[in-house]
C-alpha cells in the first residue's frame, strides 16, 4: 500500500507538473506586479493556485501517512525476531529467567568466550539473558524518560504562560482587530490571538518532541536484544533488525513532525482565514516547543549517558580491568540505558527541533512574500512539500539497504550506510526540481528588512540542492576525521605510544582542523541559499539538509542500536563470534554517529541563521550593523556563551561521573563475590544516581540558554539580541564539530588499537597495553565532548534564535530597557 | 635624575593644564564649527594649540628617555650581583668551572637536598655552576634569535615588496600629488609616497620589535642565575632581582616603542607637510611591522619552548622519574632556553605589538577626525602622551616593590606582585586625568562610517580609565582561575583522585568558565568607549589598558626568570632551601604570568576592534551588516580561522615533542651513566631539535593568518574581510582565553598536589602517587594551550586587523575579484 501511494502521489505531481504549472505560473509572475504586499488582482491563475493548493492538501497528510505506515511495517519486520524467556518453536525446553538470579549458570557463565555451535552457548538460556536484559533496559529508559518528561511538563506549562503573557502583552492583550504589519490596508487578528495560537503551538511542538523521543527509545529498546539474537543467524540479519529499527524510529519521527504541523496550519487557519500573518507567526511556536524539550532531552539525557559511561569506564575498564558492558559491572545497565535516552531519545528530539524550526522559519518568511499575499497555499507550504517528498526519498532508500544490496559481511556494513547517504542525497536532487516547479509560481518577490527580492522558483531548487549536497560534504568529511580507516585517527592512536598527554593534543588539534571544511560547506550554502533568495533561501538550504532526515536518522540510530546489542550479548554470555559482530555493526556505528552529529549540525548552523533572519525581519530592524556597539557587544558576548554552557555541561558530566565512580567502587568493595560473578551488582543505584545527577544539572544550562534571549531582548534590545544571536552561532557551530569529532577520533583510535588489524594497530595493542590505555583515557574525555556539550551546543544556537523570533513582537514593542 | 625629569614634567602639565588649557580650549570649541573636516579659520586658540604642542614635543621624547633610563638603572642594579666561575669577594678559594665536567663532584651532586651553611653547599662551586649553566641557555637563546631573526628578515624582506608594490599600485604608481580623500578641497601626497612610508614604518615596527624582544631576552637571561645566587640571601633579595630585570625589560620595550613610533611621526612628517591623513596612514605600518615579527615570535618560540618542556617532562618525570630541571635530561636546556624565547621574547613582541597597533589606530582616526583638520599635534598625539604618561606612572609604581615595600618573605611575593596591578591602576587613573585635559581640545568631532559624532575630552577620560579598570577586573578573574589559593584550581586537583581524564574533562571546563568575566569586561569597555568616541574610543580604552604595560611586563617576565633561577638551582644542584625559595617565586610567577596572559587578550580584543574599525573607516564602506551574505559568510569563517589555527599549533607542538621524547630516550639508552650522573648528556642535539621544529612549524599558522586577510580581501571584497576579522575577533578572544586559563590551572592543581601545603594536598600527593601523575598529564595537555596556541590567537586576531588596515586603499581600489 505504502509503494502504490507513493508513485500516485508522484505520477499526480508529473502530470499536474507537466500540464498546468509552466504556463499558469508564468501566467502568474505576469500578472503580479512587484507592488509592496499588496496582493494581485484576482487573474485567471488564481484557478491554478486553487488546483496545486488541492493537491498539496492531499499530498503532505499522504506522504506523512506512508511515512508512519512504512515506520510500522518496518517495525513489524523487527518484531518477527522472537526475545522471550521461553523457548523458540522447535526447541523444546525451558529454562527459567537467569538474568539476575542466574549467577550460578556456570555454562555460559560471565566473560565467558568459547565458541561453541550456536544451538548450545548461545541458546535458549541467552536468549532468557537477553529478554531479562532488554527488559531491564527498557524499564530504565522508561522510568527515566517519564521522571524527565514530569519535570519538562512543569516546564513547559511555566514557559506556555511566559509566552502567552509577553505576547498578550504586545498590544495590551487587546481583543481587537488590528492593522497588518506586512500588508498595509488589511485586518489582521487581535496581538491577543496570536499570543494564544503560539502559545498551543509552542504545546504542539513539545508535545510531539516529547513523542518522538519516547517512540524512538522504545524502538531501540525494543530491537537491541532482537539485533543480539539476529547476529546468531550473520552479520547481515543482525544488521537488518537495527538498520530497520532505525528507520521505524525515522520515519516516525519525520512524518509525525510533518504531520502534526500540517494539522496545526490547518486548525489555526480555521480560526485566522485570510490573517496569514498571525497565522504564520504564531505556527513559529511549535519550532519553539519542539527545541526547548529537545533542549533538556540532548542535556538531560547526554549527561546520563556520559555520567554511567564516564563512571563505568573508570572503575571497570581502568581499575578493575574488566571488559565494558561487563555485568558485574555495577553502571552497566545504565550505560546501556544511557545510550537510549541520550543518543536515541535525545538525537531524536534535536533533529526533529531542527526540522519543525525550518520550516516554520521557512513558512514565516514566505507568509510576508508575495506568496502569503496571494494566498499561494501550495508555494507557501512549499516547505512541507520538500519534506513530504523527502519522505517518500527515504523510504525508496531504505529499501535498497535492506532489500536491494543486503548487507552479507562485516565489511559491507560501513559501505551500505555510506551508500544510503549517497543515494538519498541524488534521488531528493531530483524529487526537489520535481517538487519546486510544481509548487513555486516561476517568480515571486520576497520582502526581507525592508529589501524587495525577486526571486525564480529555479533558484529555490538550487537551494534546496545546496543544503543537500552540503550535508553530503560534512557527512564526509566528518567519517574521514573520526573513521579510523584514514590518517587522521591512525595519528591519534599513534600518539598514545607517548601516552595520553600526547593523544590528548593530538584528538584537540583534529577536532580543530575537522572544522574547517564543513565551516566552509556551511558558508557555501549560505551564501548561494542568501543571494538566490534571502532568508527564504538559507531556511530552504537548511530544509533540503534535512529532507533526508528520515534516513539520516536510521543511520543515526543503528549506532546506539547495536552498542546496545553488543552489551546485551556481553552480559548475556554470548559466544566471542557475536561478540565480534556486534562489535563490527558497533564500529561503523561509531563512525555513523559522527556524521549524524555533523548533519545536525550543520542543519542548525541553518536553521539558526533562517531562524536569525526571521527574527530580525519581524524585530522590525533593518541591518545589524557590527560597528553598533550594541551589536557588537551582542556578538561578543554571544560568542561566549556556548563556552559557558559547555563549562557547565562538562562539569555537569565530570561531577556526575565521580559519583558514579564512588558507587562502582562502594560496590565493588562491599558487595562479596561481586567481582568473581557470584553475586549481583545493584544495578538500580546506578540508574538512580544518574537519573538524579541528569535531572538536577539539565536546569542551569538550560536556563542560560532560554534566559539569555530574553534578558538580552527585554534589557538591551533588539540589536544587541541579534548581536548576541549571531555570535552564539558562529562560534558554537565552530566547538560543536569540533568536539563532536575529537571525542570520536578518540573512541575510533581507542578501538583502532583494540581491534589490532593492521601491523601497525598491533604495535600499539594489546588491550591492556601502555598505549590502550592511554587510549582509554582520550575516549574518556571525549565522551562528554562528543555526547554532551558538543551536540547540545546545536540546540543552544537554535533554541536561543527560534526564541526570539516567538517572541520578537514583543521585544519590537517593549524591549530594550536599559538601551533602547 | 629620572625623577626628577619626571616631577619636572608632571608640573609642567599641571602648570599649563591650570592656566591656559580649560579657556584657551573652550575658545577653540566655540571657533570650531562642526563642518565635515573643513579647517578652522585661523582664532587664538592657534597660539594655545601651538604652546601644547610644544610641550607635547618635549614630554613624549623625555618620558621615553627617562624610561630608558630607568631601564639601565636597573639592568645595573641587577649586574651588581657576580656571577662569575671565580671566587666572590670575602670569599677565597676558586673552582673550576664544573657544570658539565664536574660529574664527580660528590659533595653537591645531582639532586643533592642537604641544609648546610651557604658557604659549603651554595658556595663556589655552586657560582661557577650557576655561571656555566647561564652562560649555556643564554647562547642557546641568542642561536635561536639569530636564526629565527634570519628567516625573519628574509619574511620581512618579501613583505615590505608586496606592501609596497600593492599600495603603489593603488593609484597605478603615479608620482602626482592627488586631493585628499577625507579633507575635501585640500591637496594630499601621492600614493606612492604612502606606499613607501609605509613599508618604511613596517620595516622600522620590525625591526624594534625583533629588538625588543632580543633585549628581553638578553635582560633575562643574564638575570636567572643571578636570582638563584641572590635566594642565598633570601627570598626578597631573589625577589627584587628578578622584579627588576623584569622592569628592565618592561620598560626598555615600552620606552623604544613610543620613541621610535615618534620620531617616525617626526621625520615622516618633514616629507608630509600639512597632509596629516597620508602622514597618519603610512604609520599604521609601524603596527604591522610589530605584529608581523610578533607572530613569528610567538609561535615559533611557543613551539620551541613547549617541543622542549613537554618532551622533556614526557621522559624525565613520567618515564624515568627524575625531577623537572634535573641536569640529567638531555631536554633540560632546551626546556630553559624555551623559556627565554618564548615567555620573555614572544610575549614581549606581543605586547609590543598591540601598544603599537593601538597607537596606530588611535592615531589614523584622530588624523581624520576635527583634530586632525585643525592639525592639533598634542591633541593628536595624545596616545603617545597617554604611553608616556604611563611610563611615569610605572616607574613609581615599581618603586613601591623594589624600595618602598619590600619583600621579605614567601608569603609576601603574591600580595606584592597584586600590588603592583593596583597601584599602578590607580595612579595611572589620575596621570589620565590629567594628561586628557591638558593635550585634548574641550570638544571635538569624530568622523567615522560617514557619522559624526562630537565629543567632549572628559569622555576620553572614561575611555583611558574603562580600559585600565577592564585590566584589572581580567587580571584579577585570571588569578581567580589559575591561582591554586582558590577553589577552582582545587577542584581541578581533587578530581585527579579519579584518573587523568577526568582532571582533563573538569579543566577544560574552568578553561570555558573563566572566559564569562573577562569577556564581559571587555564588552563592557567597548560599549563605554564605542558610545562615548567611537572607534576612537575604542583605540583610547585599548591604550589605557595597555598604559601600565612597563608594569605588566616587569610582572609578567618576572615569571620565567624565576622559573629559570629554579631551574638554575636544580641544576646546579644548590641546597632544599633555596630550591624551595626559587619554587615560591616560580609559583607566584604562574599565576602572574597568567594575568600577562589575560592582559594581552583583553588588550588585543580592544587593538583588534580598534584596528578593525579604522580599517572599515579606510576602506570606505558605511556599515558591516550581518545580514549581507557577505559579511555572514565572512564572520563564519572567520570564526573558524583560530581553530584552524590552533591545530596547526597544537600538532606542531606534539609532533616536534615526540621527536624530542625520541631523542632523550636514545640518549638515556645509548649514553653510558648517564642516568646515574655520570656522563653528560648532549644537550645541543635537543636545542636544535627544538630549534628546526619551531622554524619550519611556525611557517604554516604565520602564511594562515598574513594570507587569510589578503585572499578575502582581494578576491571576496571588503565586506567578507570585515565580517571575517569581526568572526576571528569575537571567537579567537574565547579560545585564547580558555586555552591560557585552563592551561594555568593544570599547572598549578599539580603545584598544589606537589608542594601538599594543605590537608587536602596532602590527602592528592605525593610526587609520583596516582593523582599527581594525573596532574603531571593534565599539565603537559596545558603547555601547548597556554604558551603556544593560546597565547598566539592574539596575534592571529590583531595582525589580521592591522594588515587589513594597511592594505585598505589596495583593497578599496583593486578588491573583491571575485564578488565585488
Amino acid at each position: 500500500a505504502g509503494s502504490f501511494a507513493c508513485t500516485s502521489l508522484t505520477s499526480a505531481y508529473k502530470t499536474q507538473w507537466v500540464n498546468s504549472v509552466p504556463r499558469s505560473s508564468l501566467n502568474r509572475a505576469v500578472a503580479r506586479p512587484p507592488v509592496h504586499l499588496s496582493p494581485s488582482p484576482p487573474a485567471v491563475s488564481q484557478v491554478a493556485i486553487e488546483m496545486v493548493a488541492a493537491v498539496a492538501d492531499v499530498a503532505i497528510p499522504a506522504c506523512a501517512a506512508v511515512g508512519i505506515a512504512f515506520a510500522l511495517w518496518q517495525w513489524f519486520l523487527v518484531s518477527k525476531v522472537k526475545v522471550s524467556a521461553y523457548a523458540p518453536p522447535g526447541n523444546g525446553h525451558r529454562r527459567g529467567p537467569v538474568f539476575g538470579v542466574g549467577d550460578d549458570d556456570e555454562d555460559v557463565g560471565m566473560g565467558g568466550d568459547r565458541d561453541e555451535e550456536e544451538e548450545e552457548g548461545d541458546g535458549v538460556a541467552a536468549v532468557a539473558r537477553c529478554a531479562e536484559i532488554q527488559s531491564a533496559i527498557s524499564v530504565g529508559a522508561n522510568s527515566f524518560l517519564f521522571t524527565q518528561y514530569k519535570y519538562l511538563a512543569a516546564f513547559t506549562a511555566i514557559f506556555a504562560v511566559v509566552i502567552f503573557l509577553f505576547l498578550g502583552s504586545v498590544h495590551s492583550f487587546s481583543t481587537e482587530d488590528r492593522p497588518c504589519q506586512y500588508t498595509p490596508g488589511r485586518t489582521c487578528k487581535p496581538a491577543l490571538a496570536n499570543a494564544f495560537f503560539s502559545t498551543v503551538a509552542f504545546l504542539l511542538g513539545a508535545v510531539t518532541s516529547a513523542v518522538s523521543g519516547y517512540l524512538g527509545m522504545r524502538v531501540a529498546t525494543y530491537a537491541n536484544a532482537r539485533t543480539t539474537l539476529e547476529a546468531r543467524r550473520g552479520v547481515g540479519p543482525a544488521f537488518a533488525a537495527a538498520f530497520r529499527a532505525g528507520a521505524a524510529m525515522g520515519f516516525l519521527l519525520a512524518s509525525l513532525g510533518l504531520l502534526v504541523l500540517y494539522a496545526a496550519i490547518k486548525a489555526f487557519g480555521a480560526y485566522y482565514g485570510d490573517d496569514w500573518e498571525g497565522l504564520y507567526e504564531s505556527v513559529t511556536g511549535y519550532g519553539l516547543g519542539g527545541s526547548s524539550v529537545a533542549l533538556f532531552g540532548r542535556v538531560g539525557g547526554g549527561i546520563y549517558t556520559k555520567a554511567a559511561d564516564v563512571g563505568a569506564d573508570l572503575v571497570g575498564k581502568v581499575e578493575r580491568g574488566i571488559p565494558e558492558d561487563d555485568p558485574r559491572n555495577p553502571a552497566v545497565i545504565a550505560d546501556n540505558v544511557g545510550d537510549n535516552v541520550g543518543d536515541i531519545a535525545g538525537m531524536g528530539s534535536d533533529l526533529f527541533g531542527s526540522y519543525a524550526e525550518s520550516t516554520c522559519a521557512a513558512l514565516f518568511v514566505a507568509s510576508v512574500s508575495s506568496i502569503g499575499a496571494d494566498h499561494d497555499f501550495a508555494a507557501v507550504c512549499y516547505p512541507l512539500l520538500v519534506s513530504a517528498a523527502g519522505l517518500l526519498v527515504c523510504l525508496l532508500t531504505t529499501l535498497v539497504a535492506t532489500d536491494l544490496f543486503k548487507v552479507k559481511t562485516v565489511r559491507g556494513v560501513a559501505p551500505a550506510l555510506k551508500l544510503q547517504l549517497v543515494v538519498s542525497t541524488v534521488l531528493m536532487t531530483v524529487a526537489a526540481l520535481v517538487v519546486t516547479f510544481a509548487a513555486l509560481p516561476a517568480r515571486f518577490t520576497l520582502f526581507d528588512f525592508g529589501e524587495v527580492k525577486q526571486v525564480k522558483n529555479w533558484h529555490l531548487f538550487f537551494c534546496v540542492a545546496i543544503g543537500l549536497w552540503a550535508g553530503l560534504a560534512i557527512g564526509f568529511t566528518t567519517e574521514y576525521f573520526t573513521s579510523n580507516a584514514y590518517s587522521p585517527v591512525r595519528d591519534v592512536a599513534d600518539s598514545c605510544r607517548t601516552g595520553a598527554a600526547t593523544n590528548v593534543i593530538f584528538g584537540l588539534a583534529l577536532g580543530y582542523k575537522s572544522v574547517i571544511v564543513p565551516v566552509f560547506a556551511i558558508a557555501v550554502s549560505i551564501y548561494v541559499g542568501f543571494t538566490l533568495a534571502s532568508i527564504y533561501g538559507i531556511a530552504i538550504a537548511a530544509l533540503g539538509m534535512l529532507s533526508t532526515v528520515a534516513t539520516g536518522l536510521a543511520i543515526d540510530a543503528y549506532g546506539p542500536i547495536s552498542d546496545n546489542a553488543g552489551g546485551i550479548a556481553e552480559m548475556a554470555g554470548m559466544s566471542r563470534r557475536i561478540r565480534q559482530r556486534t562489535d563490527a555493526l558497533d564500529a561503523a556505528g561509531n563512525t555513523t554517529a559522527a556524521i549524524g552529529k555533523g548533519f545536525a549540525i550543520g542543519s542548525a548552523a541553518l536553521v539558526s541563521l533562517a531562524l536569525f533572519g526571521a527574527f530580525v525581519s519581524r524585530a522590525g530592524i533593518a541591518d545589524v550593523n557590527v560597528l553598533n556597539p550594541k551589536v557588537f557587544v551582542g556578538l561578543l558576548v554571544g560568542a561566549m556563551l556556548p563556552y559557558w554552557f559547555s563549562a557547565m555541561t562538562m562539569k555537569s558530566v565530570g561531577s556526575a561521573a565521580l559519583k558514579m565512580v564512588e558507587e562502582v567502587r562502594r560496590q565493588f568493595a562491599t558487595i562479596p563475590g561481586l567481582m568473581e560473578g557470584r553475586a549481583t551488582p545493584d544495578y538500580a543505584r546506578c540508574v538512580r544516581i544518574s537519573t538524579d545527577a541528569s535531572l538536577r544539572e539539565m536546569m542551569p544550562p538550560g536556563a542560560l540558554v532560554l534566559l539569555a534571549p530574553l534578558i538580552a531582548g527585554t534589557f538591551f534590545g533588539v540589536r544587541t539580541l541579534a548581536g548576541l544571536l549571531a555570535g552564539a552561532l558562529v562560534s558554537g557551530v565552530q566547538i560543536a564539530i569540533s568536539a563532536s569529532n575529537s571525542g570520536g577520533a578518540w573512541d575510533n583510535a581507542k578501538k583502532y588499537i583494540e581491534a589490532g588489524a593492521s601491523d601497525h594497530a598491533k604495535s600499539l595493542g594489546p588491550k591492556g597495553s601502555d598505549a590502550h590505555k592511554a587510549a582509554v583515557i582520550g575516549d574518556t574525555i571525549g565522551d562528554p565532548l562528543k555526547d554532551t556539550s558538543g551536540p547540545s551546543l546545536n540546540i543552544l544556537i537554535k533554541l536561543m534564535a527560534v526564541e526570539s523570533l516567538v517572541f520578537a513582537p514583543f521585544f519590537a514593542a517593549h524591549g530594550g530597557l536599559i538601551f533602547k
